[in-house]
């Protein structure tokens, strides 16, 4: 007999992401590694680490670890990051340690972060945890961190993304592959919340819920209590998976169009590397608003306080003009038209 | 003292759909008609309709065309269609009527459907609906049909297009400008429903609230009333909106996307017109989908019918190449790959 079906799909997940990064590994080494290699030189087994936080999406995810690495020749580790926001988290933190150590994860460390302010609760939480887990890929030589983000996770980002209103990319969610060299792989994308929650009971795996995740002062909370319950309700129980579709949907036409801006944005410069704007008005809507904003970036306007508004008002000197002035862009940046040229530039 | 602002706010939405109309009008008489007219053959004043079904929003529509169309040397007519769906419907329509009469409008008529039942019962009214917008447009020779959907709509549309997870084409929403030749236009489409419902009060303009809108058996009517307010708690007041800019901002990249593909499509069939895996498999997966996509439904599978994964099953045999058979596809359509020649025809 088999293992239950929840314990079979969190491994064949996690055996999946393995068969890529091994795969990845033997390209990498094809290239770059000297041909010949004597037996004295014998690389450790590569390692592959999960970040987690004890909570049944991390803790199913390291025990799938746990069971398929060894199978591969890989070795698996793990990592909790104590954020330090509550009481007793350094307790906590310890406990995952010896969980992990029990599912026979070899390294396992806590590592301890100070959550600073920027962008919000939510944000800085995040900011710190990649950094630590960073930090710890880099100390012990991982070839991967693995994440336990399911597909109700991804969901939840998609509507997240939707409330900016900012577009296609802001639709695409989480990737499965992401970070410095694809460090990070997200293996339950795909899986949903209650299969992983499921492989730890059948497992026998102690888990442990968030107070946060259960706090209405969060959004993602409120998203995923309130917010999600209400949309299903009302447009039917495929909404999460519709969500997720959406997510990777959006993903490919925002490469796809990213690619095309790029190709196009040698092509709309005159001699002296100015913008024409006649050039421009030729291209699709799409098109010439994501070379506005990536020649607005690149003269110093920070990403993430341009929105889609302020593009739109560059857009109307090609599109619209009438003679109007210079348009203020955030981070001091300055777009005016100037004789069939659009000049973007630090003020 | 000028207008209330929510009166001042639907005129001006009014005003320029009236201008964009008029320049398209002199655009296409300039091209088309003979240069020389007598002043026997002086064609009476171009006619705008308004569609409207006796509530708030298109009641507004109604009071700010019959104000404004005047002023630019256009008649003002409308219609009312009859859905038959409720007892008493007919008596609603005259009395419906009537307000456009009083409101100045003429010609003004009421004209009745049988809503059938292909696609469900909010599919089948709006069929029936626009067929008979169609014919109304017609028989006056108007040059235009307004129709009242508002931002609030809009927002709805998007959430409903969300929950197919179909991609960037379903998150369009409803487009400012439909049909053919241009005839719909939605002059209320970044308008909050509340200053339509403003605008009727402060002029003492009746409202006719459908049942059918706040009756939980229709998916829009529970989104309105559950899913919205429930997405707004948790995400903020700005969500309507956001859904809203999300519209246009995939409406434009999905517009790119299909410009791409179209461009694309020439170029990845061989000498006898077929598609050539290698070449395909070169492009974006966005790109390759929309072309592979649109080589089904030439082939004879129905649009509607043809979901996300039916398309990723038959990029598989370009991205994914292991030997496998034909896949069906909805329509009696059959995709198979033979001899490096991907093969999409009714079996």
């Amino acid at each position: 007999m088999g293992p239950h079906p929840a314990v079979a799909a969190i491994r064949l997940a996690v055996r999946r992401v393995l068969h890529d990064l091994l795969t990845d590994q033997h390209a990498s080494r094809d290239q770059h590694a000297p041909v010949a290699q004597g037996p004295h030189e014998q690389p450790p087994s590569p390692l592959v680490l999960v970040a987690c936080s004890g909570g049944a999406d991390s803790m199913a995810l390291a025990s799938a670890l746990a069971f398929e690495a060894p199978k591969l020749g890989l070795r698996a580790g793990g990592v909790t990051v104590d954020h330090g926001l509550q009481p007793g988290s350094e307790l906590r933190a310890e406990e995952v340690v010896l969980r992990l150590r029990e599912l026979g994860l070899d390294p396992v460390e806590s590592t301890a972060v100070t959550v600073g302010r920027e962008g919000g609760p939510e944000a800085a939480a995040r900011d710190a945890r990649y950094a630590a887990l960073d930090a710890a890929a880099q100390r012990h030589g991982a070839i991967a961190v693995l994440l336990g983000h399911t597909r109700d996770d991804q969901a939840e980002t998609v509507l997240l993304g939707l409330a900016r209103g900012s577009g296609i990319r802001s639709l695409s969610g989480m990737a499965a592959v992401s970070g410095a060299d694809g460090r990070y792989r997200r293996p339950f994308l795909a899986l949903d919340r209650q299969t992983a929650r499921k492989a730890c009971m059948v497992q026998s795996l102690p888990v442990w819920d968030d107070p946060h995740n259960t706090d209405p002062a969060y959004t993602r909370s409120r998203l995923r209590h309130e917010g999600l319950p209400a949309l299903e309700k009302a447009l039917g129980k495929g909404v999460v998976e519709a969500l997720a579709r959406t997510a990777q949907l959006s993903r490919d036409d925002a490469d796809a169009l990213d690619t095309w801006a790029r190709q196009a944005e040698a092509s709309v410069r005159d001699a002296a590397g100015l913008l024409e704007c006649a050039k421009l008005y030729a291209l699709p809507p799409a098109v010439r608003r994501r070379i506005l904003r990536q020649a607005a970036i690149e003269a110093g306007a920070p990403a993430g306080s341009l929105f889609a508004r302020h593009i739109e008002e560059v857009d109307r000197l090609i599109t619209g003009w009438r003679g109007q002035g210079a348009i203020n862009l955030p981070g001091k940046v300055v777009a005016q038209r100037q004789g069939g040229r659009l000049v973007i530039r630090q003020g």
